[in-house]
């Protein structure tokens, strides 16, 4: 049975609705839905006062209809009882200003009276639930992130660089604090890189965004260790927020939990295009994917406009179930949409579910219900399928968190330019893996490793030692630039990576827009392709490797732009520039090509075309996002699962917004 | 004698000054001024001594040139030797600062210390200018506005809330308080909705913002009672703001006034544009007759350009009488000019006066002065005319409150949207009242009722009173979608209106700009028509009403954008979306045909007519707000009042900026 | 010996490499080094205990490579553990909120504790260097700015205003307190100007602007005073910051140097175009050299790509030479490049030093080393050679910071208005001496005052005794608007300049942009001319003047816009508007005509010509600021100061970016 199902407020409804909503849900083929994550006030009404006798009515109504639960820990949004007794627990932001009641995610997580509420509500429903056969599983808070800023995090930050460095000794030198008379005599002296003081030293910056991530690892941890010693039998996991996210090191988070779980909006108030791009949901679901290196649950799968103050576009018909197989396709087993009815108060009256404020089912229920009677025929076929991929984009957070604190460019951002990478090889419908420098790397053919700012011993020596070994290697500009203390290395660029790609960065020159140029391809096979540089130029000075393209412009023209160098029995290919689209879309067929990785499928522009692999089994989803038909010529007769039937495939014909899969 | 005169700042001047100020405000035909609203200092030099012999003395020169008094109780503005011993009555910003001394409008209107000295400097001026002859009303404080945010306010604000709620418990079911666990268990851990608490809850917002407004309300109660008791025989008023502010129900605060008065300001810092919309300072005045249903005063009428730190373009030659003119033709029964001579010192030096800082009379004085003379001949016809409509727009606060709060769509704007309405009907030359929704609408034809978006079970009967009785009502997207607690509805859109309109609000979508599209009208007497659909598209499926005009784009492709429901007697339309400038142009005269509105008067584009009606007698001004010459044909033999002579009217010729008044 | 060398860090490098550093400065050229400006918890690791052992040693390796020593007071940056002492001494910015630690330039120039730091370690530096032989003079802290809002700031302010004002009554009258009732009763009520208070008394700003002015000037005379005594053989200067600088009054801050440093950057984070603007290094470099009407140094001279968090365009190759040879052409006695080598850590990473972070010499050495070599050629041709202007622009530091209070229109700013008019005179290679209002004219032919805002009957008196003797000149809009005091004056405008100009303001129109409108030259020598009139429009009446121009357009088409005053046996020019670029380059040749100024040379767009007299000896600098290859005419036969050739300069030919010293 393939986890569908939908998250569930039986709070904010009348107990006489329960059960009509609970007969819709399995009507619509959900069997599974999550609850209580908001909870908390219901739960524990007063300081210390237990009430879960709703919840188990709520979860009784559930399993009667055969739905199984995932309860989350409801420590996103605390009461107001705990807050107005305890106001130090309170979050304060990077400008100092300490934030007040009334939304959610005010707390400081590092607040120890915050942390002795949180446990105590944990350990109250852990043991209260362990028993219960219809719970599957824990959610634990929701959405983890906002970094604080407060004087409990100060010291908390004071003790955790304590134990990171040998001495204050050592963390003065490595961080260079002489540097306009930083150098701190006693740990408490040391500040946080709030904007009050702007402009902060970069390694204390950093140091402080990891001891944020840290933070809520630990956070999370505590909850974790409660979960596992009393509900051993349930998984645990949370819900995270896809490649966007960029203030948790997410490896770490994931780190100890059984899967990963993530929230999936295309749609919202702060992103109000008309048209989605279906290369960003897929990036998404392989980053959640990637941080295991196992499969994940959507845990709020979008399942109307999405907004708060602001309605979003409303999904076109079509599209919601279109992402849902689109999750699927990418890993996810399992879909759980949020919500279920569109909350008539509160903050998010605009975040619609699958019905609306007034429980009509209409065409989003319609449409997810579809789906649902879909997958009780092919569910079983995705059962222990995976994804698989002989590429691998590596994710850094701290080379991510570091050009946070310096973004070298204005229009440098680490998001967009490995989106726009991504993206070039998403056009290709070849199956991507985004993991961790320090992964293992020998299951790939072709790593690409974006602006990796950060490069340890360890990093370069990874990356060495797949290309070594045969492997295909791409990385770029401000690679190799800093050390694990976000200090400047002292060595030629690309530092610890400079022998691996043969090329001295002897000069760059960060550009404004009107200063883009076109760049000339010298290497043969790549004749007459085109592609731009912008944002930066490297100005390289090849040492062994080969050049694949010159500048054309400025005082650098001529010189090289991209290298290829042979390192080992592998290469490494060095661009020296953050190129536009159509640079990417020239370089990475050619990349496949010489890292010998299959291009299986060809598809038109917006038709998206993903594997699984169930043991030998192949199964091909084919999503087309267009609003209009497509055609898709592919090889052998695939089955159709969703009607067990043969399906022409000469050409397969796609009407607007189809999903197919197929078993080649 | 019609109310003519200019607000003068004495105690800005040396005394040797105030006679010839006096001789000149008398040669420009003025007959009253306003005096003393921010003089507070001057007429309590330190706490608890008072010094009104410079008044009295002013007030006797001015006297002998047969000049009235109004006198501004001057609490806008305090002293500095109050606040400095009073800090905690500066006003706390919504971002959670308190601002500090140096500009006005600093206090919060609910601290008790502040209300404290307030009454006694009001007391004080009451009980001496009671037996001054020459004082003939008052003027409450200055532009009442700006919300406070400090603990004293929170604290009244949980007071409030517990009058107005039956108990805790209610009020935690009315907001829906258990989404995000924010359930209450003790009055004082309600927050106020600070932007450092982001977001809050919708219904906790609106209430704040009733309450804040009510905080006015309340505070000008406080001096309205004392002078009411002390000097029965003077008038008491308020100068608001137009149409523009909405920070305060000015329902509520005109409620207890003898009339509204206001300040109409064409060009400022604020509003920097070459050309001046004549709507929209019509839409202004409508809206200040509305508020008591009868005329008004212009306590403040631009006398120059209109700055602090920024000059505005100066009023071109001829604005300055033809906006006072227009002020008359949509109600003014008294023009007061923004002020006599501009400042030398002060924030306000830019804002100038009739005279320029160096006092000598020049080409604004003039202007004014010949409108003086016009007056002494005219004035009299004036007095006790009144504006008659048969249309009425209803302004609806609480709507608007809420729509400050959600935005729904990031170019929704209850004030855009509303002026876009007022403007196709004002080019109509049609009069309109601006009235509140639980108004008697039984005077009117045709009700316009913009964003409606909260709808209380009165408000829904007042309405449906109004059609079933033969009226015509207009109203479109988001309207009744709240109830009185900004809790969206359980039923249908537009909910408590659905019957009336006869449609129901299948689904929306939320537009971003590039998403408009054309409208097709399909009821025969509009084909042809244009017109664009903008911001919000609701998808209709009628009930009942007929299809006026379809959708011709997206996923909603022929569907009902515009129905029109034939109810009791009358006729509800409903308007799907948020048309641009040719939508309501062609609607507009349809809508005036349908309900039986006469267009009495037809005029090229920036000539505005308008009427007052003196008993039976009609008094037609006709305003050239163009810089070129223009052409109007009248029906009959007019007579113009300024030369008792017959126009002839066939056409009748306008120069620029000319001012006609005519006895129809 | 031309003073030519670097800012150099010793304290960031490991002590073994001091040596090679010293010898590759020395192989550049460089006989001076800049020491210590950031090291104060270097030589004061704790409270009370000194260590200069490390900068002796560091001193005496340069010394050993024949390079001199200037030292900074390292006050602009202050150790960690004085600033956790002591958290009262960080500045409060002026919305209210206090500076955290983490930058620099975080202390309140009046706080008493940071001074009595800050003397105890200027006197402990100067106590030790005195007799270091290699030492030869002293930077005073880096770079004064910031405005402190903070108690000690408001308390210090309130005794600066009992000291300018004779009573508490006089300042109430003189800043027309009266106005909003801030009449002050006590000098302790009297506020700040911080936003939280916004749109302040415009009188009481000027004064706090002024105050927070004479505060760094104070500040730093506390450290004059000290080095004075204990070191008199050695010179005492500041690094400013050019023309741009806005928030300190710098003839003030020069009074009491030796001489003037600045800082000397053209491409940074903050200023990112691809072109460098010639002029505007030009204008910098004038104000600095008019602030004490002597020579000056550059105690930063670009030396890199200049950034923090971003980094800058790259210079391009000999732009780093043209540049240091444009400082010396307009005045520089001294060249220092910032910095020697780039920080591989601390905020300024990409604040880029001649040597990279891995210090291997490239390009930007090399071209700095080339001109190492040229100044032992021509150095001693520089010495004591200066440059010479017979036009002036005045500077009033009163009317720039008035104008920051009250723009008057939002595209109106003191520094682009006279950056434009420096800038026509500058592309017509004429001498331009930047100077204070109050200073000497009698040098001069021709003074032109921008927008001078505030004028005292001394301003008044000098200019008109300027103009009676002779001279020429230029003013305009927004010129004698306010008295001392930032009150608008009680006459006609431009106030007290209005008899020597001839004119009478009668209106004035503050434009939007769409409003700008050609003038209509009828002067006849003027005849064909181009210019527009933008943002402000004077309405003229002369009385005695004869019209140059006037207005096309609005209804003042026709009147006059510019005009011409004989007064005394010099002329007055008032340009009633802001004019663009094409009305500045119609008006400039002909003002220096009329000022009988000679135009010397004449080079295309982007090639400047300057000059420096050595006695009767004429060094004339010809920089090629463009790409391409340019031709300039000369008369006579010029000796090469680099070749000691004979130029053919019939045409002469320069290279890009090319520089040539000649002897004419």
């Amino acid at each position: 049975m393939f986890n569908f199902g939908v998250d569930y407020y039986p709070e904010q409804w009348p107990q006489d609705r329960w059960a009509i909503d609970a007969r819709l849900m399995a009507e619509a083929g959900f069997n599974v839905v999550r609850l209580a994550e908001f909870a908390w006030v219901k739960m524990e009404p007063a300081d210390g006062r237990f009430d879960f006798s709703w919840l188990d009515e709520a979860i009784s109504v559930l399993a009667a209809h055969g739905i199984r639960v995932i309860l989350g820990t409801p420590t996103a949004s605390p009461p107001a009882w705990i807050m107005a007794k305890h106001p130090a627990a309170f979050r304060v932001r990077e400008d100092g200003v300490r934030v007040t009641y009334g939304n959610r995610r005010e707390y400081c997580p590092n607040n120890p009276t915050y942390q002795d509420y949180s446990r105590r509500i944990v350990q109250a429903m852990a043991d209260h639930f362990t028993s219960q056969p219809a719970v599957i599983g824990w959610q634990i808070d929701n959405e983890f992130g906002d970094r604080c800023y407060c004087p409990v995090c100060l010291k908390a930050f004071q003790n955790w660089l304590s134990e990171h460095y040998a001495s204050l000794d050592s963390l003065n030198e490595k961080w260079g604090t002489i540097f306009w008379s930083h150098t701190y005599s006693n740990w408490s002296e040391i500040p946080t890189p709030a904007t009050t003081g702007h402009s902060p030293n970069p390694s204390l910056a950093l140091d402080y965004y990891r001891f944020c991530s840290d933070s809520y690892v630990a956070y999370q941890q505590t909850q974790i260790d409660i979960l596992r010693e009393r509900c051993p039998q349930h998984f645990i996991t949370h819900n995270l927020m896809g490649f966007g996210y960029d203030k948790i090191n997410y490896f770490d988070l994931a780190r100890h939990l059984d899967f990963v779980s993530w929230d999936n909006y295309r749609r919202t108030q702060w992103n109000l295009q008309a048209d989605v791009d279906p290369a960003r949901a897929a990036l998404d679901a392989d980053t959640m994917r990637g941080l295991k290196s196992k499969n994940f649950w959507v845990m709020e799968q979008q399942g109307g406009s999405g907004g708060w103050e602001i309605v979003s576009v409303a999904p076109r018909p079509g599209e919601l179930r279109l992402w849902a197989y689109q999750s699927i396709a990418h890993g996810a087993d399992g879909i759980l949409f949020f919500r279920w009815r569109t909350a008539r108060y509160g903050t998010e009256q605009y975040w619609h579910g699958l019905l609306d404020h007034d429980a009509t089912p209409g065409r989003r229920y319609q449409e997810i219900k579809q789906m649902g009677a879909e997958l009780k025929v092919i569910g079983v076929r995705l059962l222990s399928s995976t994804v698989k991929a002989s590429v691998a984009m590596l994710l850094a957070y701290d080379s991510r968190f570091a050009l946070q604190i310096q973004a070298n460019n204005p229009d440098l951002r680490y998001s967009t330019h490995f989106s726009q990478i991504y993206h070039a090889l998403h056009d290709l419908n070849v199956p991507i893996d985004i993991i961790a420098p320090t992964d293992d790397l020998s299951r790939y053919k072709l790593i690409i490793a974006p602006l990796l700012h950060v490069v340890t011993p360890q990093i370069a020596a990874n990356l060495e030692s797949f290309v070594v070994k045969g492997g295909t290697l791409l990385t770029g500009p401000r690679s190799g630039v800093k050390d694990e203390t976000n200090v400047v290395v002292n060595m030629r660029l690309p530092g610890l990576l400079r022998s691996m790609v043969g090329v001295d960065v002897t000069e760059y020159d960060s550009l404004t827009p009107g200063m883009n140029q076109a760049l000339h391809f010298v290497l043969p096979e790549l004749e007459g392709c085109a592609g731009n540089a912008e944002v930066w130029c490297d100005v390289l000075e090849p040492s062994g490797a080969e050049t694949v393209a010159v500048y054309t412009a400025n005082y650098y023209a001529g010189k090289p732009a991209i290298t290829l160098n042979h390192f080992g029995s592998g290469k490494a290919i060095y661009v020296g520039t953050l190129g536009d689209g159509s640079l990417h879309a020239s370089l990475m067929p050619w990349l496949l090509r010489i890292a010998n990785v299959d291009q299986n499928f060809r598809a038109p522009s917006g038709v998206e075309i993903t594997e699984r692999w169930q043991g030998d089994k192949r199964l091909v989803f084919i999503l087309n996002h267009t609003d209009t038909q497509q055609e898709v010529q592919l090889h052998g007769t695939p089955t159709n699962l969703f009607t067990n039937a043969v399906e022409n495939a000469d050409p397969l014909i796609l009407q607007p917004k189809a999903v197919l899969v197929l078993e080649m």
